[in-house]
């Protein structure tokens, strides 16, 4: 119980940066599910698991109430208290990560979807070398990116920056080869387009991944980074 | 000049007011922008104008600068003010919907690239007419969208959300067709695979005008109507 008014206003302060730690601790929880999620839709493609696959389909309403919950937290916080710059920063870096993160959840459901078309018709379609490749880098880059976050680590987030670049070519190598493959073979056409739907759907987790680092770079350095290339983005931090 | 204590509050709160109204009037602007960057990769495309198309390509750059601009102004204001549960939603909504509007921005120059890329190879492809309708109706979209945020206009989001449902219904069927042209006739593959991007990516911003959409909801009736169906969301809002 606070007595002096100096005791009062620490005390609100406190509360406040135990509502701040909470939301963080939230939008980790939120990211741990995204990051098995993933995983998950990975397995439940490469081992034709579709129990797996259904399962991950079902679990994607958990992430979306998960993103309502921590962006009701984000709105009374701003409702009630005036943040100063850093906490406002942390506040908006969650807001705009969450986004990413959900959307992350919603590729890795539509990857468990084709995982299952790709159940039913049966039989290991070509490229699947390609997208276990790109979908364990994926998944590092998920990892470091909530690493990032977890520890405020600017460097981390730039090796998930720098990670980008990297699956972005090898993306298109790999749909390259899957257009190769249906031209030798207009018979699996169907099937390699779902191969290719599923790598896209990686890249794509790849460029959310990336976002999520640049609102981390925000958050500690309040640079906004995004629309920058990484050697502009390595300068201004490092430079 | 204000003279006594609440002349200072109303003044005070007619700058407020005028804040919110400008960042309101920047995130339009940049939505007209963006409005005008999908017709022209359309047209780009349907027309096989390579000019055109990059100068959508070269575009983008004034989209993403116009996010980062309204992100700072919406930044300013929530450190100088603590604004008012209504106004802290306009806050809200702008933030968020700025972002899909930025990313319907990337998926027309990504279109423009396809177109680019289109162009090169000469001769028109397959699949055109399915492209050119959706394009069409996704165009109408993104401005009802936008007329919905310009008037806080529920039911015109209600519409919105509505199209977005039988995009997606057309989208399957247009893909579908791509797939048996390719089938048909493998010589064609690799100029319908760039045509099928197109389609996904007026699909995705089908779904971000959507997502615009919203937040205007949530904007006008505080009500958070993020993955739930378009029935429930009626019955919500006309209950």
């Amino acid at each position: 119980m606070p007595t002096t008014k100096e005791d009062y206003a620490h005390h609100i302060s406190q509360q406040f940066n135990n509502e701040l730690e909470e939301v963080r601790t939230h939008f980790l929880e939120m990211g741990g599910l995204v990051e098995k999620q993933v995983a998950d839709a990975m397995h439940a493609l490469l081992d034709a698991d579709s129990v797996l696959a259904s399962s991950v389909q079902e679990n994607d309403r958990k992430i979306n109430a998960m993103e309502t919950r921590v962006d009701e937290e984000l709105v009374r916080i701003l409702a009630r208290r005036q943040p100063a710059a850093s906490d406002l920063r942390m506040i908006i870096a969650i807001g705009k990560a969450i986004t990413d993160l959900e959307r992350i959840g919603d590729e890795a459901a539509k990857i468990a979807r084709y995982a299952q078309a790709l159940c039913e018709e049966g039989e290991s379609p070509r490229g699947y070398v390609e997208t276990r490749h790109i979908g364990n880098q994926v998944r590092v880059m998920i990892h470091d990116t909530l690493d990032a976050f977890a520890r405020l680590d600017v460097d981390q987030a730039l090796k998930v920056m720098q990670a980008d670049v990297e699956i972005d070519l090898e993306y298109k190598t790999a749909t390259r080869a899957l257009m190769t493959y249906m031209m030798e073979d207009p018979r699996y056409i169907s099937r390699v387009i779902n191969v290719l739907w599923v790598l896209r759907g990686l890249e794509r987790i790849g460029d959310h991944a990336r976002n999520i680092a640049e609102q981390l770079i925000y958050l500690v350095k309040g640079a906004d980074v995004r629309h920058v290339s990484y050697e502009q983005v390595e300068q201004k931090i490092h430079g």
